[in-house]
């Protein structure tokens, strides 16, 4: 059985204390946030706390707070004999350089609070200092979700620009997409079909065998004329991205 | 009961075929093609002919053919008492400027021979130059879908210009989070989950609402941080999409 401690009170503490608290092999002895009120829910099922000297030793302490604070709480925990770890995907593994015993715990989707969360689907991305450390997190990571990925703080890091493209910058283009359509009159709805069809499809194909439009057949004349149908920044992104396809047509 | 003629023997014609064949309200009278290979599947279920000229009267013909042949074919029928339409997403409703009666059938999907299409969820874009052939198409459309738009060829022109951003565009950045993860041997898959939660969050909220991330929240840190990660033609993207983000926070 593995005892684990949970620091924090926000969307990504409330779903994995609800997660954790139903993991068999799992017992969340404690969670400790700053303010009591947002844990006090969990008050029924486990021990909650506001005070970090008040914590009881356990296998591992999660620290799923906000960037800015994980070290000042990391470094209270700094006499633990336990394994602590964050759940951010920015931070390096050592920003917790006062734990002897680190490592990540990130999972990576977005947390909305009070929409449940499926977590058996949902990548863990785990990194432990010590070898024994990584093989009790992987334990632990495979409690909760069925895909449990080794990736060092560098990969992270890379990992996080990624998802910067292939989550903020596409939605900014559902955004532009949905812009277009509400200027003229068309209800952005239609789109979504094809949408949804654009991101199913890279389960099964690459996005480069998957990539369609004018860019890629060398279309120039559709280019020019959506070119005419755009101006300012738009226009900017439309021939930056055009370009950037072309590019890669061999 | 509608009776139809299909022209074409590519991966739309082919769908359109199979889907027309099982509506009730429907009889597909014949399928032409230039070809006859392509269509000769469907000789035991309706006529197929390679001649434009043996086309009977039906009260529809659908021309489902390259965008570059449609005026050539929709001359060819000019003498018909039906209704012609195109099925192109590109082109406007005069193109068919030789036949009186006139209008466009465009499903909003991308079509892949071989792989059967539920189009009962394709949103059909229709058009027609009379009000009563409007209503003729449009009893035509319902049979097939249950999403029929009425849009002008103009819209038609915008939202083809809004597909290519949230469509190709969005592949593209697919492929460029695809190429950073190869280059950082991280398995792309780990951000699948991630990239069908951003496609699927904006059938309930819009874009403008959806979006996170660092430009969103004027994180000029990371910012800063991911553009010295990136360098050439990623770079620019990365720049002009973040600008273009928060030119629109408030």
């Amino acid at each position: 059985m593995l005892k684990v401690t949970l620091l924090g009170g926000g969307n990504l503490a409330t779903n994995l204390a609800n997660k954790l608290l139903d993991c068999p092999q799992v017992t969340l002895m404690q969670i400790y946030n700053r303010s009591i009120q947002n844990i006090a829910s969990f008050a029924e099922k486990t021990r909650v706390l506001d005070q970090l000297d008040l914590l009881e030793e356990t296998d591992i302490y999660i620290i799923a707070v906000s960037d800015a604070v994980i070290e000042e709480i990391s470094e209270k925990l700094s006499r633990k004999k336990g394994l602590v770890v964050h759940t951010s995907g920015a931070m390096h593994l050592n920003v917790l350089k006062n734990n002897k015993r680190r490592g990540v715990f990130y999972p990576l989707q977005s947390f909305t609070k009070n929409v449940p969360v499926d977590f058996s689907n949902v990548p863990f991305c785990i990194e432990a200092l010590n070898e024994s450390d990584f093989i009790l997190l992987e334990k632990l990571a495979s409690e909760i979700s069925k895909k449990v990925y080794r990736i060092s703080s560098l990969q992270r890091e890379k990992m996080h620009v990624a998802a910067v493209f292939v989550n903020n910058f596409v939605n900014h283009l559902y955004r532009i997409g949905a812009e277009i359509c509400s200027e003229n009159e068309i209800p952005f709805e239609i789109l979504h079909p094809l949408i949804l069809e654009t991101a199913t499809k890279i389960n099964t194909i690459s996005p480069e065998l998957a990539q369609t439009g004018p860019a890629k057949r060398n279309d120039f004349k559709t280019i020019e004329k959506h070119q005419k149908e755009l101006k300012e920044e738009n226009l900017k992104i439309y021939k930056l991205l055009t370009k950037s396809i072309l590019n890669r047509n061999t």
